[in-house]
This record gives C-alpha cells, structure tokens and sequence, in this order.
C-alpha cells in the first residue's frame, strides 16, 4: 500500500533513532503489517525476496526471547572477561543497558529478521545479513514513519542455535537480528531525533582509498 | 541536512526500482552529497558508522571498472560452465543485461560501498554486508528522493582483490557492493515505480516458523 503524504523520505532517514524502551501500548495490527510489507519492498538479487520474519507477540514466547537473550548475554560476558571480545566499548547513547534483555519480556512486539540461504554461493552472495539488512532498513524506517520504533540488534546470535531450534527455522534459514518494536517511551524516555554522525566527507573517498573528496 | 517537505517516505520505498540505465546527464555535486550523506545516517553497532564510500567519477576510472566487471562477468560464465554457480535464473525484469558492464564506462557516477572491520568478530557481528547495507539502502532511497536512480550490484566481487588492489583498499576493507547512480533513463527506458513483491504474509511467521499471521 503507498501512502499518500505523510513523513518525508529525508526527515524519517534524519530522525530515525535506535529505540529500545518503549511505552506498554500495543502495535496496532494494520501497523505492524505496514511496516513489515515496506521492509519487502527492499530490493534483492533477482528479485528472490529472501527475506522471512518471525513475529514474537506472546506473552510465552517474549519471556522465552529474555531468557535466550539473558543467556546470550551471558556467553558474551565470558567471552569479554576470556579476551575473546576485544570491541572497543559501545559509546554510552549506543549501549544496550544491562535491563535490556529483561524489558524484553514485556516489550509490544519482537521480530526476528531471517534469510533463507540461495541454492548456491559464490562471490556475488552478500550472504544472510546483505540479503536482510536493506529491508530491515526499511522497516525501521516505516516504523518511525508511523509513530513506532525499534532497533537491530544482534546480541541473541550468541544462542544462534537455540534460537534456531526454538523457532523451529530449517536448516538453510538463518536469524540475521532481532528487532523490539513499539512506541517509543516519549519525552521522558526514549525517542526519535537528531543523531551524531560523523561528517561525511571524513568516510568518503574520490577516485581511490584516501583521495579527498570534494562535493 | 533534514530535507523539509519533499517525497514521502512510503512512496520513496514502495516505487524505489533498481535503476541500471541512466541518462548522460551528470549527478550534480550537492545531490551525490545529499545521498551519501543520507546513507551515512543508517544504524550501525555502537553508533561506529563502519561504512566507508569510494565515489569513481573519471573517465578513467569508469573505464577500469567496466573492465574488471566484464573479466568478472567472464569469471561467472566460466563458473557456470562448470556447475559451479546453480543458482536459479533471475526474472527477465532483474537481470542485469549483457550491456550492463559495458555501459558502466560511460555511468555519471560509480559508488563503491566498502566495510571497515571491526576489532574483533564474533556471534554478534554482521559481516562486511550487515554494517553496509541499511546505508546502502538509505543511499537508494535517498536517490529516489532527489531523482536519480541506482542499484546494487554484486557481480565485481568476482574480481574482489583486484578491485581492492586496484582502488588501494587496507586489508580490514571489503566492497560489498558496486552502485551506479544516474538519472534514469525515462518515458522510454528504466524508471521508479510500482514494483512486484510476493504477499508479505507469505513471507511472515507468528510466533515460530510456519506459523501463519495474521494482521
């Protein structure tokens, strides 16, 4: 469905902020398919659409989505404190919260983006996160174009294989990240806006890796 | 900058088409700016903005980069030959054109979208394609807001180290896509508009694979 007027492109691309506290309100049915058929508008190699979407909205399988979380999180604790996870430290705007994994048990809705694998791989594949990053671009985009937020996140994949097991996904269809969605927690909490982005000019080459770009 | 007003964000989404012939006109400094920039607005982990953007404009480069695609396209062909590549073909309507990597010699402007690496891997990390396409699907989107056209392309990745050679990559960079940009070619030719997606619910789980939504 197009939608007439609206949110502008640049302003939804501008003000599009990672949300992960939300108020308790429920997603709107018509709204959580609007923001879903928009991340299938995506483009794909020939036009193949490989992306699935699980959508979690009971009150069971978000618990069950808190404790995989938790244990995820877990995991990467171990693997900080074994020097295995040398990431420079997430900047504070950009850090989970360690409550996160547990606000996800009461969270309006989770969707897990996943990518159903080509018969065959070879340079051109851009494998599972290429094949379902734009549309989940373009899901965030369509929720904060109709009031909602959400985020990528991709934590979970330290319990990849439970969650595998859990949502029952064949062997050929791999979780790519898992989105929280909802109303954004508003003026006292979290919401859309203004983002810090470094000047563009800084990551962009003309012609050759270092070559200044003027425009 | 927050464009005020201009194409709204569903209709930028839902008649965004992969635009892979283009008009001789030249892609005016402030737009190529304006789609970058917007592109450089995607989420990424930690707010790093991983993305880094190689813009080819020369003649010369242009001329290169047609080469080492059709050596790529040969390298495919070959590839097919030999069994190696079984994907199922692509629809009509995607499929790139034999003339597509000879008309990349004479495209207004070839984008590069490459990855920086982070420290260090591990379950969370999305790979080069996961940090690069929510910004190379802004970069479409934004394309279409300002009129021009685009698409990504994957088939260079055929010669990956001899573009990384060639374009002076560091060894923690990988291009994850090649991106023409141009005017579309109009009333005649290629052009933005409705596109053919499959009904969202096929592609949409409640709860656990297989499971049928409805919303």
């Amino acid at each position: 469905m197009t939608e007439q007027g609206g949110i502008s492109l640049f302003d939804a691309i501008y003000t599009m902020r990672a949300i992960r506290r939300f108020k308790p309100d429920p997603v709107p049915d018509a709204l959580l398919r609007q923001v879903i058929e928009a991340a299938g508008q995506a483009p794909s190699g020939g036009n193949r659409q490989p992306w699935r979407w699980v959508v979690i909205r009971s009150a069971e399988g978000k618990q069950r989505v808190s404790e995989l979380v938790k244990q995820a999180n877990a995991k990467a604790a171990e693997a900080r404190a074994a020097g295995q996870d040398r990431r420079p430290a997430p900047t504070p705007a950009a850090a989970p919260g360690a409550d996160f994994a547990e606000s996800l048990a009461s969270v309006p809705v989770i969707v897990i983006a996943c990518a159903q694998a080509p018969v065959s791989q070879g340079p051109w594949s851009v494998g599972p996160f290429g094949q379902t990053y734009p549309g989940v671009e373009n899901l965030l985009l369509a929720a904060r174009g109709v009031g909602l937020g959400g985020c990528i996140t991709t934590g979970f994949r330290w319990m990849a294989a439970e969650f595998k097991e859990w949502l029952g996904l064949p062997d050929d269809v791999e979780p790519t990240c898992l989105i929280p969605l909802g109303y954004p927690l508003g003026k006292d909490g979290e919401r859309h806006g203004r983002k810090t982005r470094r000047p563009i000019e800084e990551l962009t080459h003309e012609e050759r890796w270092g070559g200044a770009i003027s425009f």
